[in-house]
């Protein structure tokens, strides 16, 4: 058995490497220009390894939106940090998905643009994903409101709309973020914050939401 | 001349039937299962002639696209009531977007399902209409910000980065109301004002945001 573990690591560690290349060169290339070769080129490794391992283009694309929709949930929910106020928790959430998603642009080009843009079944792995954290984000809102009042007025239905609101605008927002110069993750949570927790009324009475005073540090996913 | 007119009209009239069947057999079955068979079986007409008019599945599809794209710009831009306040222009906008939505729920499909979902040549289709609709709404938002500061300190870069966090809001609304029993198109829109407009700040401290008192009118889009 010992050496059967032995020789298994190494196929472990292979294959997150030709997934690590394969998210690289499906976000940049695009699903149907992205080249096998190219991909076993990157990791290091010869074309054939990588259809024994992962079997096929299909199947490799796959891993991949599956690996990345694991990540970019475990970023959130390690980011968010329970002991602050609902803002807070929104803002560390907010914070460490834009940045998740700016450190890993090709991973979100992967998740947000192309397993959208391939087929049904593709688009099926994210809306998995989505739809988890979806329920993540509402379970925070319904939380919040019921922190505010003891006897929590805001139903289930519509806490549930206010997340998929939230949800929406932030891929909206992780998209412009990743394609316009010089709007930085935290820009682009604030951006959020001001439009999803102060409101556009507020802003345009000049009264913006502001972060809560804490330690600087950027949320960082935990490894899995 | 007269008789080459009087020709012509009867095609304008049968494209729009044959695309009003493939919008309906797109939505419904999605791009790759719709079959032309069907398509032209609905619309009332041969194969042959589909084919004839429009060329292929390709051409098709994406004639469909482009018309609902349109339908559903011109009906927000007509549905947006200058007269009003900002916060009024911006419901009037959102109430025609989601009674849009609503009312045509397979061209929805199309435009932010199947068209995003089978290719890039579709999907960018989509994104010219999108970039349309964010750039209407920025404008929208300057324009409000202006009404209240005389001299605004909203710039640029953070009203096009709202716009494209509440026209991404809005999409996941629609997808949401389409989906979820019982929510209307006025709840949707709802749901997005007290989010947008009041935040979650104040509704949680139930201070909601409430409609303007106005005719209760249901926007309708002009026709093209």
């Amino acid at each position: 058995m010992g050496a059967v573990k032995a020789r298994r690591m190494p196929r472990a560690v292979r294959e997150q490497q030709m997934l690590d290349a394969a998210v690289r060169i499906f976000g940049q290339r695009g699903y149907t220009a992205a080249s096998m070769d190219e991909i076993a080129e990157l990791a290091g490794v010869s074309k054939p390894l990588v259809y024994l391992y992962l079997n096929s283009k299909e199947d490799l694309f796959t891993a991949c939106i599956r690996r990345e929709a694991r990540a970019l949930t475990e970023a959130v929910r390690a980011g968010v940090r329970p002991d602050l106020s609902a803002d807070g928790q929104l803002w560390t959430g907010l914070r460490a998905f834009f940045t998740h998603t700016a450190r890993n642009a090709d991973a979100w080009a992967v998740l947000h643009l192309q397993a959208r843009t391939h087929g049904e079944r593709f688009a099926a792995e994210v809306t998995a994903m989505r739809e988890e954290i979806v329920a993540f984000v509402t379970q925070l809102i319904t939380a919040a409101a019921r922190d505010v009042h003891r006897d929590p007025h805001l139903s289930e239905g519509e806490a549930a709309g206010l997340a998929e609101a939230l949800v929406g605008a932030a891929e909206s927002l992780a998209d412009w973020a990743g394609t316009t110069e010089g709007v930085t993750a935290k820009q682009a949570a604030a951006t959020l914050m001001n439009f999803a927790w102060a409101g556009l009324g507020d802003l345009m009475t000049g009264r913006p939401w502001s972060p809560p005073r804490e330690p600087e540090t950027e949320p960082v996913a935990q490894a899995g």
